[in-house]
């Protein structure tokens, strides 16, 4: 096991009603000018919008507003953020949505603590936003589950005219505190839903799935929270307003990254899977974790084949989460990644990538586009040709 | 799920040499004179006491000692520990020992703060020490693996001519951070390695047998970190310097109270395995794992033939914890008590109360004891009566 840090500053307030906390928390963290942000004004219509203003009233906390932020979050929304926080003199930042209203409002927290373009604060060489050495307090009210933005410390940003995917990453932009109310979720529609889930199983897959490093305590807590999303997120489809389901799921999005604590104690975590499946979200505005969902069976057989040496890992994955009773090796590692895309079926994800709507002269780009920043992978290194094959096996 | 508040604010560094940021971290929580801590000074004999002071003099801080903390720490430890502390004009603590120092800190960084009798502090009706309203800052650098307080905000001390435990327990008393260096742990003999595995063990039991409240999150990463410990924690005994062996069981020492993360979102823990074995430790000194091991089976059962209706959950145990492949229930739930017996006889623990020299006469009066300020257990309610027959058939 390699030496870590583990360090989850963010209190979770989970549970119905845990709104009622708000204001006051807001106060106890020295906010008194809330940036209030958000995405596309579902709030207004299931009435935590208004909950919001009361809860600000009660508290006497002036606030402003930052709407319309859209999913994979543009660098146009946090710059539009950075100078209304500014410009207004606010001194709290409230995030309100899904992943992709965190992950914007991560960034303006950094942003309006930065004297220079917001680009500076994107992970550099070091692994990290080295440049980050402050950033305004920041909450979050979680209405989807799926990215754990709510639980850890990085944001993904898309820039340019390519809606290239870049990251913040700092311990800094860990959430003072972010309210979990599994009845938030209630209306998120089920294709959404489900995408959320299979971003929460891919996040765990790609911190279990690394050479191993006896890390037994954190790869059989991850094998945990796997086989809790397996047996939950089929009863959200039956009954949206499951409750017990719901809460199961959104701690299990907040689970899988939550200071990253499964990864802990491990040779690093290029995350393939995300890099590939980025390229996708981008040039198909795709919902990201449907990206996961059709790039992951692939990559499992991809590495199987040209890295049989890893072969037990994939064993391992399929008796332990998959619930696979095979005792040859390569045997069980395949019926694992049948199983998993009988699940990805069960709820409801395309089963491929042409279904998907993607066209084959695509791919080459993709591929070349997704490691223009390096090679990916952790068990095997993924190049260009290596994406490309993964995609074509997708298709 | 109940609602929940899910806090972590300690900080862990684990692994080799993690204890060069000792004095620089010391500083940045305002530390500049520290009160050290520690218990019979096997740390003057592992080099462990060197590195401090050499810690210390480089980051520039001054200290004042407090040795001498013994197993089962007792109330005269924590005042004389206040009087050095204010004596002495201290403004921070580091407890470097096993639970029994880290505990004796907490109580001395509550009392340091409150102006009349430490055991005032004791948890009250509210559940928690609600007389504590500040705590001096407090670090530790754990030598022994067992008890978990490391990472959470409770301590046990022994009061009275009757070796009455009482219990501390306060979000502030979280260590700001905690040095876990697995080598630390190489010296700690078999027995006591062996006792404190049990301790973790029984940790993450109590806060699984509850009553069902859809946990399926928290119950499945329990599962996850019970089935690391019996992998290994048998390793240790043929290895002791076995460093991931070593590893694992003292991350599953910190992960198993860690925000007490597995009852979250349950109705409640009244442990009443620890409230008996307390009885115990007590009455013959005995090891604290030592007599959680000695009392689980026992428990385990008494509850099954009492209250057969939870025989679900024991076996649920017995399949996803011991690896029992039987269908029926009651024989699952059998079958995974003699499997656990198994692992305690594998690690050394005594077969039972007889061997571990307790008397027959004495059981009645620990019965008594145990139960004294109320009734123990949440599947089924202990009194006297109970308590009685648990600690008979555990003779």
């Amino acid at each position: 096991m390699n030496n870590f840090v583990y360090s989850i500053p963010t209190t979770a307030y989970f549970g119905k009603g845990q709104i009622q906390i708000l204001g006051e928390t807001i106060k106890t963290h020295g906010g008194s000018k809330v940036l209030l942000a958000y995405g596309g004004g579902s709030i207004k219509q299931n009435g935590i919008y208004e909950v919001i203003l009361e809860q600000f009233r009660k508290a006497g906390l002036a606030h402003v507003e930052l709407s319309g932020i859209q999913p994979n979050p543009r660098i146009e929304s946090v710059e539009a953020g950075i100078r209304v926080y500014r410009e207004n003199g606010c001194d709290f930042i409230l995030a309100v949505g899904g992943g992709s209203t965190l992950d914007a409002c991560k960034a303006i927290a950094a942003g309006v603590k930065y004297h220079g373009p917001v680009t500076d604060l994107f992970v550099d060489e070091s692994g990290i936003s080295s440049k980050i050495t402050a950033v305004a307090p920041l909450a979050t009210i979680l209405t989807m589950a799926g990215t754990g933005s709510e639980l850890d410390m990085g944001g993904v940003i898309t820039v340019g005219n390519d809606h290239k995917k870049k990251v913040v990453l700092h311990p800094l932009l860990n959430p003072k505190f972010s309210i979990l109310d599994p009845e938030y979720t209630y209306t998120v529609p089920e294709y959404h839903s489900m995408a959320g889930v299979a971003d929460i199983f891919c996040h765990l897959m790609e911190q279990y799935f690394t050479p191993d490093a006896a890390t037994t305590v954190q790869d059989r807590m991850n094998e945990g929270v796997m086989k809790a999303v397996l047996e939950e997120a089929p009863k959200i489809l039956t009954d949206p307003k499951n409750y017990d389901a719901r809460a199961n799921i959104m701690w299990a999005s907040s689970m899988a990254l939550a200071g990253f604590q499964f990864v802990l104690g491990k040779p690093g975590f290029p995350f393939p899977l995300h890099g590939m499946g980025h390229e996708l979200s981008s040039r198909y505005d795709m919902t990201h974790g449907v990206t996961l969902a059709l790039l992951t069976p692939a990559w499992m057989r991809h590495t199987m084949s040209t890295a049989p040496e890893h072969l037990p890992i994939f064993a391992k994955f399929a008796r332990n989460v998959m619930d696979v009773r095979e005792a040859d090796d390569a045997k069980a590692a395949e019926e694992g990644v049948r199983k998993l895309e009988e699940f990805y079926s069960g709820i409801k994800m395309p089963a491929n990538l042409r279904e998907a709507g993607v066209k084959e002269e695509d791919l080459e780009m993709m591929a070349a586009k997704a490691v223009e920043n390096g090679k990916l992978g952790i068990l095997t290194s993924i190049g260009k040709e290596e994406a490309l094959q993964i995609l074509q096996m997708a298709l």
